[in-house]
This record gives structure tokens, sequence and C-alpha cells, in this order.
């Protein structure tokens, strides 16, 4: 299905609303990926200003998530959409409450990093959360941007790859436990670290769940739990 | 507003079809306080088959929610509503989002049951946990009978009381650094009832989120992230 394809739109107006309302999404994502960099920032660097504000600003992404979910309820009023458009607008319901718990989880790792920031920094400067960071904030962008340009395929592919998130979030919490038993007056901070590690994880899947939905969008199949992606991506190359 | 005046219906058969999915919404609610019910009960008796049952069985809350989901597009697309039953059927897709969260939470605290009943259990029988998941339990359960009975009065007050949960949580994470400290051993058994603690918070988390959806279905007013909910509390006051 292309962007086109859509739906059948009885109005220039309504494809418009609908453009306007994806348009909107795109740009609260850009803005919780922006609060997601400046949380690690604020880590890496040890910026606990960064941090203080990072917390401070997440009431824009609650603002946009409220806002684009009256959008969507209006335009279900209005215009009664089924099919694909009906799909697009439950897809994007469903997405700004992931968007903005994401939004939450960044909070929280701006808040730990404003804490983290008034005590020694490990030699390493964080390079393991910096690194698994990076690999979440890389996932959430392509989910976004399967998103962006309905892509399925690729939405599909981004998804597994939450696995290799979780592998590196495993490794760390082991590390971390070896790590307070070597030396326990660490455990306040290592737990912090663990707590930005755990936020990191979950931010991974709730990329993982935008995925699903940009598939379930696209080809109106509830992948979801199925457990088994590769019998989905199957199903959908067998019917191509 | 009371249920009978829940939406102008064009038909006994749409209304029969929305009580239809009230109770399927709050059949899944049941299966997922039984879960935790079971959950928490794997804990405390340190009985790992029924931990590792709880996994299994998540498979149910999942398919409930696809079901429902399915159910609520379904109704939209062929009774275009609008005002409180388009309200009602929003307010269902988020709440089986969250239950099914919920049930990702008890989930993975059969997991961890079962994990820690290989281990020796702490004397006092994980009191604080047994006393946190009771608390979240009800919390959980009240959230749901606000649902099933739209008393959105309940569900601010509700609400409210999950601050009571989050501090018994901050407590229990204070005790646990103090016992990991005092003996390094413990950190690996520990941090298990540590990640027991945060999915019961975040369980708590998830009755506040259907609290507020209620508020929402009954008043029309999006109390999210406002911060301040003595605020709409006497906003609503004033206008009754």
């Amino acid at each position: 299905m292309r962007t086109d394809e859509l739906g059948h739109h009885y109005s220039r107006q309504f494809n418009e609303e609908l453009e306007t309302l994806r348009s909107n999404v795109l740009e609260m994502g850009g803005l919780v990926e922006e609060q997601l960099r400046r949380a690690l920032r604020a880590l890496v660097k040890g910026d606990s200003d960064l941090g203080e504000q990072v917390v401070e600003d997440d009431f824009r992404v609650n603002r946009m998530e409220v806002s684009i979910d009256e959008e969507c309820s209006q335009i279900i009023a209005r215009r009664q959409p089924t099919a694909g458009d009906l799909r697009l607008i439950l897809t994007i319901i469903k997405t700004i409450t992931d968007l903005e718990r994401v939004g939450d989880e960044a909070e929280k790792i701006g808040f730990l990093s404003s804490r983290l920031a008034s005590q020694d920094r490990p030699e390493n400067r964080y390079k393991e959360l910096k690194h698994l960071g990076r690999a979440v904030r890389d996932l959430l962008h392509r989910a976004l941007d399967c998103l962006a340009r309905l892509d399925a395929e690729t939405a599909l592919v981004v998804a597994r790859e939450d696995a290799l998130v979780d592998e590196e979030y495993e490794s760390i919490m082991r590390q971390s436990i070896t790590v307070m038993m070597e030396d326990p007056r660490t455990i306040g901070r290592v737990l912090d670290t663990l707590w930005v590690a755990r936020a990191l994880e979950r931010i991974g899947d709730h990329a993982v769940n935008i995925c699903e939905y940009v598939v379930y969008l696209v080809h109106g199949k509830d992948i979801r739990h199925l457990g088994d992606e590769d019998r989905v991506v199957e199903e959908i190359a067998s019917n191509e």
C-alpha cells in the first residue's frame, strides 16, 4: 500500500487533515527523540542542568499527546472514516501513547543523569550506556521513519533488531552486579545506572510497538503477540 | 453521566454491541487480575511451577487484547459512532493496551518468582512485596470497577492513591540497598525482588491511566498530565 492509496477520501480537505495529523505525530516523534538525545548527553557529560531541563520539558511531549489525541477523536467523529483511513487514525492514537511513554522514560533518564552528575563518573564515562543509548535512539528513529514512509517491510526488520538491545541490556545488568559485589559502596550509584539501562530497554520496546502498528496499518494484520514474526513476513511475501 | 445516557443509539443492536464490548473488557480485566494474583502467590509461596504457569498463560491476555481491539475497529467502521459512544470505544482501545501491559508485568513477576523459588526465601516471606502487591491489586481492581460503573469521582480518588504505592516502592528500594550493602552476596536475589517491586509500581501506573480514561469518558475532559487533579475535581464540582 502506498501513501496515496491510504483511503478513498471524499474530500481534499479530509486528505489534508490526515496529512496534518501525520506530520503532527512525526513532529511529536522528533521532540521525543530530542528529549532522549539530551537526556543521554546529560548522562555522559555529567551535565546536571541539562538533565533537569529534560525533566522540565516533558510537559511539551504530554501537551502534544493530548492535542493529537483530541484531533484524532474529532476527525473520527466528523469524517467517520473507514478502512485504511480509520486504521491510520487508530494507529496514530496508539503511537502517541507509546511516544508519550518514551518521553516519560527520557524524563526519568534526565532525572537520574542529573542525580548521577553530583557523583564521580566512572572512568569509561558510561561507555556501555552510551552505546545502548545510541542503539535505542537508532531503533526509535527508524521506527518513526517506517511510520512516515508506511514501510512495513523495514518495520519488521527493525522490530526484530530490538533483540540486540535486550542482549546489551542483559550484559550491562550482569556487569553491574559484578561491580556492586566487588565494591558495595557503589551500589547506590550503580543502581541509578541500571535504572537508566532499564529505561532505554523500555524505549526499545516502545519502538517495537510502533513498528507493529505500522505493519497493522499497511497490511491490516495484527502481528502483535504472534511470537513468530517470520511467519508474518512469509505470509506477506506469499501474498505479493 | 449515567450508563444509560452513554449515547444516542440508533439501534438496540448497537447498544448490545457496546455492552458486549464493555463486558469483554471487564472479563479481560478479571483475567489480568487473576494473573497478578497468581504471580504474587508464586512469589510468596516459593511456587516455581505456578510462576511458570503465569508466564505461559500470558498469551490469553494478549489474545483478548487483539480480539477486543479488532471488535472496536469494526464497531467504529460499521456504526460510525460519535460523542459518548465514540469516547467509550476509544477509552476501551486505550484501556486494553494498559491491561495488556499489566499482563506483561504479571508475566515478569511470574518469571522472577519462579527464579526466586530456587533460592532461600527471606525469613519475612517477602512481607513488604506482599503488602505492596495487595495495595496494587486493590488499586487495579478499583480502577476497573470505576470503569464498570463509569464512576469518575471515585476514579479521581483511586488515581491519587497511587502516591501511596509509590511511597511503598521507594521504601522497599531503600531497604533493599541497605540489605545489599550489608551482605553483597545477596545482590542477585535482592535485585530480582527489586524488579518485582518495580513491576508492581508500574501496574499502579497503569491503574492510574485507566482511572484517567474513565474521567475522560464521563466528563469528556482529558485530565492526563494536568499535574493538578484537584483543579479538575473543583472544576467538575463547580459544573454540577
